[in-house]
């Protein structure tokens, strides 16, 4: 099945032809032959709120405006009505400067939690956490035939990891349509690159449909729950932590999905079930390939 | 071949039943049946260094005194002849405090660079480029006799992953020998717990070879090479940095380890190709679902 019909549903497809994004490196295989391998770039892209350096992230350095937006949105450190000044990407100091209108007491809170921590990653968890208190996910209809039709798509979808592997995808959907398809290094920067998309097109989040090729930890449930995304879908598997959070806060949470299988550990309430798996192809060799979705 | 002599050889092999570890969760699956799921715990651990806290690790929870040595060594923060006066883990606080006889300057160190940079990851990351200067990996020998015993000695071993899912694997070497197995939700976890073993007994570095599951990335390397061992072999793929890293300290990088292929992106001039491939079976069905690591 070459049809490549569902390429026209993206909004934002994979470039796995972006010269930027890869680059050939000498090999010698298994044989002792000599050969060029295509490798993913990755670079760090430091993150400033106004004035303050909030957070450096190893990234492949596509949407470094959406990364941002995103990265601060998602540790809740841009409240949902914050009026953005400005995204300054400056590619030659590898940094992006994301101004507000109001300087939040964030980067105040960052700064004293940092002394007084010592490190950032458990601060800005620390943050993730708060922000989830309270949050409740929207009422939602999870059709089984869209989460086929999905993964279907996305199996057939070109990309930057069939080009050089290394890398983790997370697809923004809607219904059975893929939306946007951000790769990256970190699966947590590809998460944070959909929401930085979703915050820049004011897009709403009860009717979306997240899916990652990544595992379903605690701090990919806290993402999909801050950007209000009330579906996660993936192939890989589930942390018990990860299940605890999604019940916590209503999240549908569905992994191991490969073919015509798939296990929901969280929100089976909104699953309708319109599809008859036995009719669902299991994926093939190539497709079970890319269950090794770090290429 | 239900042959297993091999466990024997583990200094330390993965125990997938040991209850702490795993959590069973109640599912439901592609046809609407109710099922158990076991998946992996994740716990926040902690690290001091003396009074300062360094960083929260997110962690399965086994062996956290290796993986606070281990991060503390392979950031840089605890020299090579470091004296270590106690190794204190709290399980109710989630702690572990690694004390010295000498308080290190990392503290303050690190204490300045958080202000400055407001986030510890870019911080540490810095550190950890700052220790690599200089770094120069001695000579070793590669058989590809071993790194095939090694592959397929570690794809039979019974794992956490094959029971739970969402875990990466880091095996310490030594010629065809897996010595140290470990596994975590953070692949970078895996590779500390084996520093912080090498650490506790004084393992030789030279002649080992660190095995991961993981991507060969930038950090990846440069942990490797913090510990001082000469080649770093993985299931998956590279990143250009990650590449340029290795070559830079003379690491020899070896990744899409799979049944008889593999490619070599650095330091090939190690290898002594004492094995036909032509001998070597492909992985079956079931290793080759092993390259979806992520479970």
């Amino acid at each position: 099945m070459a049809n490549n019909d569902h390429l026209a549903e993206y909004l934002i497809a994979p470039d796995p032809g972006a010269a930027r994004l890869t680059r050939a490196v000498p090999a010698v295989d298994h044989l002792g032959q000599s050969q060029e391998v295509r490798v993913i770039e990755e670079r760090p892209l430091t993150i400033f709120l106004n004035k303050r350096e909030i957070v450096t992230a190893m990234t492949i350095g596509d949407y470094p405006e959406y990364l941002a937006l995103g990265f601060l949105r998602n540790q809740g450190m841009l409240a949902e009505d914050e009026e953005i000044t400005g995204v300054d990407f400056d590619e030659e100091l590898e940094t992006v400067v994301v101004r507000t209108a109001v300087e939040t007491d964030y980067e105040d809170k960052l700064a004293r939690k940092t002394r007084t921590s010592g490190c950032a990653v458990g601060t800005v968890f620390g943050d993730m956490m708060e922000g989830l208190a309270g949050v409740k996910l929207p009422d939602a209809e999870l059709r089984t035939s869209w989460l086929y039709a999905l993964s279907d798509k996305i199996n057939r979808t070109p990309s930057l990891y069939l080009t050089a592997g290394a890398l983790h995808g997370t697809v923004l959907c809607q219904r059975d349509r893929p939306l946007v398809y951000m790769e990256d290094v970190g699966r947590h920067n590809a998460v944070d690159k959909a929401a930085g998309w979703m915050l820049s097109n004011n897009a709403t989040a009860a009717d979306k449909i997240l899916y990652t090729t990544g595992r379903l930890t605690s701090e990919m449930v806290i993402k999909t729950a801050m950007m209000g995304i009330p579906v996660l879908a993936s192939r890989s598997g589930f942390t018990a932590w990860g299940v605890e959070i999604a019940n916590q806060v209503g999240l549908t949470l569905i992994g191991r999905m490969r073919g015509r299988r798939f296990q929901c550990l969280a929100g089976a309430e909104r699953l309708v079930r319109d599809a008859d798996p036995s009719l669902v192809p299991d994926e093939d060799k190539k497709h079970r390939r890319k269950g090794a979705y770090q290429g």
